[in-house]
């Protein structure tokens, strides 16, 4: 698939060791209105806090990323690297050092080998480095398992643009789109206040629902670049092409969120849980996200049980309203709970059934008034353990 | 060791299932003075309802507690089996109904096994059902490992006290004394409203400055009853005698919370976690708790990581106060982190030494102002994930 002046490279630094891509490049052919959501960590990584500064500007050419190192907690030694990264990039280039953001993964901690990455950036715009959003996605890649692509396709005034992505996540998801990398790009032309406004909205509704451990990361960075070589009349707020450029983005970025949330570190089960009935949408959202983070609750999907009752008590403590001799829980289809009591029969067994298919849904009715939300998350299986005790070596 | 005028007993009515004690007493000579703190969970089962009514009278005679079903999210069945269970032991005890409390712990959602329970309670006013503290805190364990007693002896104007108490834990312990029991026991006569307030402060810097998973249960009860038997002069709130009582209960307390630590569900390690220098103790016990409850900071112990990036990041949206600039780190007495910054050297090797202990202190100095806390949390490992996935079965 073809985004319209949009160039994608990555080389091998061997930031953390040999062996894979870990520099990658996302390139525009001409200046591109940005919108990007960072951390909401206090603790921000040196390429966190230079590209926040930087997108203020509202444009740029080009994002800069690399795997293996996160660049966090590195001091002024760290932020002098960012710099000097994005203005390497930024010479070879031969555009203005403040047009090019960077973005980092991986170790907390360490300096980056800027020793290895100085000359690796040359390489970036070498034809040998050349790759597709499936390679980009690779490059930045750390514990993911896979890479995560999506794309779409639609139509301004009936002119054809793409929009397309690419993340990393893996563990640490929750909440606020902790260790998350995700880039975006688009060939059309939006009016950048509106850009702004509607990735936010987008990122709220994909990447902030969902969850795999509860922790937030230094270096979250989502970001959109759109560089109008679509050459679609520009998309405003409030009209038709709006409205489905914003439906377009939020199918992308949720993909990209599902997508993350099947790749949850150790994951064996893709979980939506679903709180409807609560006094209001806020209470919601409270209610499903202490289901997803509660390790009683996902170690109980790793083994199989129908444990409603460790979904209750994680609803009891979520800071949500709610009447236990209200509550409702179905498995899937299957009723579990009604009027806060189990119903007994045989929803054991088919609770259970429910629980053994790799992707099912919770569905907890507070029978209050109409709040409701929707939050994607994964079991806590050996795998998590074993991979986050051994990270470091 | 005797407390004046407390028996204990247990006995087996396979609650559960058959092989163990599972349903013990605790019984007052005379009318004690009885103060409790209760889980802050909306969802409560039974048992604390009925038990969180009753101790406003501030008087009672006996405590009779079940392990292997919780009685929780069992509806209006549930409150008559709590019920139920308490007139039978006032019948055979020849006491008031109101003055038998009432606490469970184990499977949520279940129905007590009434038919088992009320031919056992006979059995707890045998002979052949003594027991000391040892076996009570035998009969009300679940996933617990070891029973956990602790008890210590002062004198009130010269006259000998004891105060000894009983815990389960194991899972779910945070914040808030999750899936914790607590009893505790005192010949001294202490004022009713000085006990209460007295005890809600020894629990406060006890069992809620402890965390195993982040997860708060249906059922915790914390309980303390003092029965006068020791015929010291009234304890009154302002006196030095109740400097020394407050003193010997929240040793007591600590040290059943630092057993409950040692004990939680899969711990390998156990970590003192201070935070210093917050802008004040309520910001130092938030970073504290985002430590402790980590699941990145608590797989890295378990892996013997010293990763110290993992605590800095937990700070960081732990919602505390925080310059990433001016933080200090150590692992034990091993300086990790200066200024926001690895201090380099051997520091890696030194700290990764520390994290190969058993026990081991990590603290962060914010650098900001005097707020303090202190926190106790254990390691995250595979054997927290098979405890808790197969725990039903």
């Amino acid at each position: 698939m073809e985004i319209k002046g949009f160039a994608f490279s990555a080389v091998e630094a061997a930031i953390k060791k040999p062996g894979r891509l870990d520099l990658a490049l996302i390139m525009s052919e001409v200046p591109a209105a940005v919108a990007a959501v960072f951390t909401t960590n206090r603790v921000k990584a040196a390429p966190v806090l230079l590209s926040m500064e930087r997108v203020t500007n509202g444009v740029a050419r080009a994002m800069v990323v690399n795997s293996g190192n996160a660049n966090a907690c590195t001091g002024s030694q760290g932020m002098a690297d960012a710099r000097e990264t994005a203005r390497l990039v930024a010479e070879r280039a031969g555009v203005a050092e403040e047009l090019v953001l960077v973005a980092s993964t991986g170790v907390i901690g360490k300096p980056l080998p800027m020793e290895r990455i100085r000359p690796a950036v040359p390489g970036l715009f070498e034809t040998a480095a050349v790759t597709d959003l499936d390679g980009l996605a690779r490059s930045i890649m750390t514990t993911d398992t896979f890479p995560k692509v999506a794309s779409s396709t639609s139509e301004a005034e009936g002119v054809r643009y793409t929009i397309a992505g690419v993340a990393k996540g893996a563990g640490m998801i929750m909440p606020n789109m902790a260790t998350m990398l995700s880039f975006v790009v688009t060939d059309a032309a939006v009016d950048p206040a509106y850009l702004d406004m509607v990735f936010r909205n987008a990122v709220d509704s994909s990447f902030n629902i969902i969850s795999i451990d509860g922790d937030t990361s230094t270096n979250d960075t989502a970001l959109v670049m759109a560089n109008g070589m679509a050459a679609n009349p520009t998309i405003q707020a409030g009209t038709p092409e709006a409205d489905r450029f914003e439906k377009l983005l939020r199918e992308v970025l949720l993909s990209l969120a599902r997508q993350i949330v099947r790749d949850g570190e150790g994951a064996t089960k893709f979980v939506e849980i679903r709180v409807t009935g609560a006094l209001s949408d806020a209470d919601a959202k409270k209610a499903a996200m202490a289901i997803a983070n509660s390790l009683l609750v996902k170690t109980a999907f790793f083994g199989q049980d129908a444990n409603w009752g460790r979904i209750l008590a994680a609803v009891g403590y979520s800071g949500a309203e709610i009447d236990q001799d209200l509550v409702a829980l179905s498995f899937d289809n299957v009723l579990m709970v009604r009027n806060g009591v189990f119903v007994g029969g045989d929803a054991e067994a088919r609770g259970t059934e429910v629980l053994r298919k790799n992707e099912f849904s919770v569905t907890v009715d507070l029978a209050l008034a109409g709040g409701s939300a929707t939050v994607y998350t994964s079991d806590l299986s050996h795998d998590y353990v074993s991979i986050n005790a051994d990270y470091r070596t």
